[in-house]
């Protein structure tokens, strides 16, 4: 099984702390030794960092870890393959342009009989079956709306029943961001948690590492993280169920 | 102005040496202080790296220069900002995917009514004239070949029509790739210089770094270096002319 991690926030933060706990997961404290990425919004920017070695090891990890990159939403994913060999191509997370806007998507499970499904727009680079039900959970929100639709009621419906269509296959914990908004749908495994003020401290489960966000943070701070299992020890995570879909913007729970 | 380095070779081969040379020229010995960026493929996948920040200050430069990433097909670009803000998403190269494959395009020099052109498949994410341009040129590679094309000279001879087309908007120097092939068109500048056996020693006009490239190679290694302006005091450039296009894969000149 791969790891998830997500961040959603209203303000620039960076996720060095989330990312240390999940990056000893991959083939140290975990099993996940078969690479590792991580996209980063920056307004329209979108830069991300993958690595075919365990992020364990990794000295590319370590700079994400120890450099502090502010963002408003972050993907990031420890692989553990099981379809599709270990590759920088293979490598999650996977971007596409729609829009004019950078796509994000990062997946956890496998998909059966994905890769009959036919694609138009859209056509993956390495052999996974998640870049295959990426791109083609893109090809149907282009083909629904050709331009950005002016509001996004329509948008979530779609996105919401292309992913329980998508597990409908097997297993499909999924994090996709636009930049703006985060959709996170869980199939087995998927928890958040909203830090908000008054801000306290929280020790990673993974790590000997303890922070206090009231010394990081400003009051109006709202940051949600999303990870395939809690990270801190001591914080009120939510787990989310089987098939539930939880949409984030700017660090606020806006429909699940 | 801003400067560009590509490179093909028929063995991943790291870049360090060449790399840098140019990050020094990112606000140390040039003017170039408004962002970098490189793309490194390895098989079908590619990673890159953006940075907006000056390169001779960018923690993720020193690890680009230190970290022997290895490569066949690397462009990389700094960034002296005309059209578009200091941002993410106006720092080259950019990358779109084409027929399964990650394309990648950097760009010197401005382009005089490109917003103009319609844009059908891709569309930029930032504001530059660059930007629009590889929208543009992906757009027409698409149309005339939505399927990959079973053989290359069609292909070519259509790149090198578009080059020549975008050149006459102003100037037009670009890197563009696939991974396999690194496609070069000089307006102004660009000069590029192949390495292979007899290996001798070459010396930065940057920095002062040497290097002995029998010490680091296998004979039948066959590497080219295209940059702006050459990089080194000590060997044989071939400085390219206007309007001419030099088409390298696996390290050899393909076709001019």
């Amino acid at each position: 099984m791969c790891e998830l991690l997500g961040m959603s926030a209203n303000v620039p933060t960076d996720i060095c702390f989330s990312f240390a706990g999940l990056m000893r997961r991959g083939g140290q404290t975990g099993p996940h030794r078969d690479g590792w990425g991580i996209a980063f919004y920056e307004g329209k920017g979108c830069r991300s960092f993958h690595d075919p070695a365990p992020s364990a090891e990794s000295e590319i990890a370590r700079l994400v870890s120890r450099y502090s990159i502010k963002s408003c939403t972050v993907i990031s994913h420890i692989r553990r393959a099981n379809r599709g060999r270990v590759s920088l191509e293979n490598t999650h997370p996977f971007t596409r342009e729609l829009w004019g806007r950078m796509w994000t998507f990062a997946h956890n499970g496998q998909l059966k009989g994905i890769k009959d499904r036919i694609l138009t727009f859209y056509e993956p680079v390495g052999s996974t079956d998640s870049e295959h039900a990426f791109c083609w959970l893109l090809d149907q929100i282009r083909m629904q709306y050709p331009e950005p639709p002016k509001t996004t009621g329509g948008l979530m419906k779609l996105i919401r029943h292309l992913a329980a269509d998508l597990g409908t296959l097997g297993v499909f914990n999924m994090l996709l961001s636009d930049g703006r908004y985060l959709w996170c749908h869980c199939a087995t495994n998927l928890a958040w948690l909203t830090r908000k003020a008054p801000f306290g401290a929280a020790t990673l489960l993974d790590a000997d590492m303890s922070v206090d966000f009231s010394q990081e943070t400003t009051p109006n701070d709202v940051v949600t993280v999303i990870a395939t299992r809690p990270l801190t020890r001591d914080e009120a995570w939510t787990v989310m169920q089987p098939g539930q879909m939880a949409v984030f913007r700017s660090g606020a729970l806006v429909t699940r």
